[in-house]
Formats: structure tokens, C-alpha cells, sequence
């Protein structure tokens, strides 16, 4: 079932530019800045009421994230939904004719057990499907 | 101050394709369906913890959302944070340097006050800002 939005993902161009947006402009405060070398992205975290915002910025020519600023431009990258059952939640959405970006989960940050839909069968939203690992959740 | 995210517009080009994705694939319930004549859309709304998913489908080509989709496709149209005092918070962006679409909040949906920040000034995330209209909220 899901449970939240657990965060959106934006891709940004410099995250010395965007977030003295999110500070400043929103009021936000900046939780902590993190590289995820197999991502190859740098990211910059935010809470609005429990939601984050993940601030991405490429740090190579072929990262995912230098590839969609290329072809869309600076804005929201994913949407992230909580769920108690990562393994069940992608069985319901394949069943429901989505193509899956990944057949099965990965260890992601924080962690987190995730996994990604493909936007062309998600109506342009890339849409990421993340738990918590079951040895994380309390008994 | 920003309370939490409120929910997010997702532009899509009709709703009757896009609701099964939701309801189906995500398993959320489709809280109801409803025409914002002003805007030119039709919308479908969805709670994921506490946070709307708002689908948008024009109901004319000179909707705003209809421009959205012909440039940019379907996907994450804006962000919308709520507030606790928006007139503060409008001021806060505009003295950071932010470009306000409204320089005023109007009346939306659901007795919400709302304001837009242009996307050139929030890195392509058009952002809204809304709040409780004063008399809504319990003393």
C-alpha cells in the first residue's frame, strides 16, 4: 500500500544556485548535502512536512540527471511514494500494464529499498516506489 | 512558514486514461473529480499521506495547461506548498528575488488562498504557494 509521498526528486543545473532558493525564497532549511557516485549526482535534501526535496545536480556529462536537463530542462525529475511492500507494489503495477524500470528493488540512500517505473508508462511522471528495509522497520 | 507540500498538479492529456494508472498501478482511490471552469481543466483528485495528487486535463487549447503540455508533455506541472500566513511568505520570495506571478494571493479551490512564483525564478519548478483563508481557520 502506499503510504506517503516520501520525497520529489528536481534536477538543477548548480546546487549553489538552488538553494539559496529553497532557504531564502522558501524558508527552508538545507538538512545536508550528499554525492551518490553511482548516481553520478550530488544532492541537497529539504523537509516541507515530512516530504523531502531532493535537489539533484549531475556530476558527469552522462549522468540521468545531465541527460533530462539536456532534454527538458531544470525542474521535478521524480515523484517518490512510500510503501510497506515494495515487492507487492511493483507485482500490482506491472499487473496493471506499467513497464518497470527495474523488476526488482535495490538498496538505495538512507537506507531504503527502491525501484523505479518507466515514465512513458506512468504519463510522463518518472515515478519511484521506496521502502524501508525490513531489518529497518521497528518490531 | 511552509508547513508541507500540499500537493502537486500533474498535467495529463485526459483523465479518463490517466485515473486507471493511479487507481490500478498505485492503488490510490480517486477522492473525487471536478471542473475549474477559470482554468480551463478538469481535475481528479488523489491523497497520498496527506499530500493531493491534482491530475489536469484542459478543457480548451488556450488552457494553461494545454500550453504546458504542448511544450513540455505530460508530467509534474507544479508544486504547491502550503503556508501559514501567505501575504509573509510572498514577501519572503519576492525579497529574495523571486518573481511573482500573483502579487497577491486570490481564492482557489476548497476555501485556499493562492499564489503562483514564476518558474524563470524557481529553477522550472512553478511554484505555488496556498494557505487556509483567515476565516477558515479554527480559533
Amino acid at each position: 500500500m502506499i503510504q506517503a509521498i516520501d520525497h520529489l526528486g528536481i534536477a538543477v543545473r548548480s546546487l549553489d544556485e538552488a538553494i539559496p532558493l529553497y532557504e531564502k525564497a522558501l524558508g527552508l532549511t538545507c538538512l545536508g548535502r550528499e554525492e551518490v557516485a553511482s548516481q553520478k549526482v550530488r544532492t541537497a535534501f529539504f523537509d516541507a512536512g515530512g516530504v523531502h526535496l531532493e535537489l539533484l545536480e549531475p556530476t558527469a556529462p552522462e549522468s540521468p540527471i545531465a541527460k533530462f536537463l539536456a532534454e527538458k530542462g531544470e525542474g521535478v525529475h521524480h515523484v517518490a511514494f512510500r510503501t510497506d511492500d515494495i515487492g507487492a507494489q511493483l507485482k500490482q503495477a506491472a499487473d496493471a500494464g506499467v513497464r518497470l524500470i527495474h523488476e526488482k528493488p535495490f538498496e538505495g540512500a538512507a537506507g531504503k529499498l527502491v525501484a523505479f517505473l518507466h515514465p512513458k508508462s506512468t504519463r510522463g511522471v518518472l515515478t519511484e516506489l521506496c521502502a524501508l528495509k525490513p531489518e529497518a522497520v521497528a518490531h
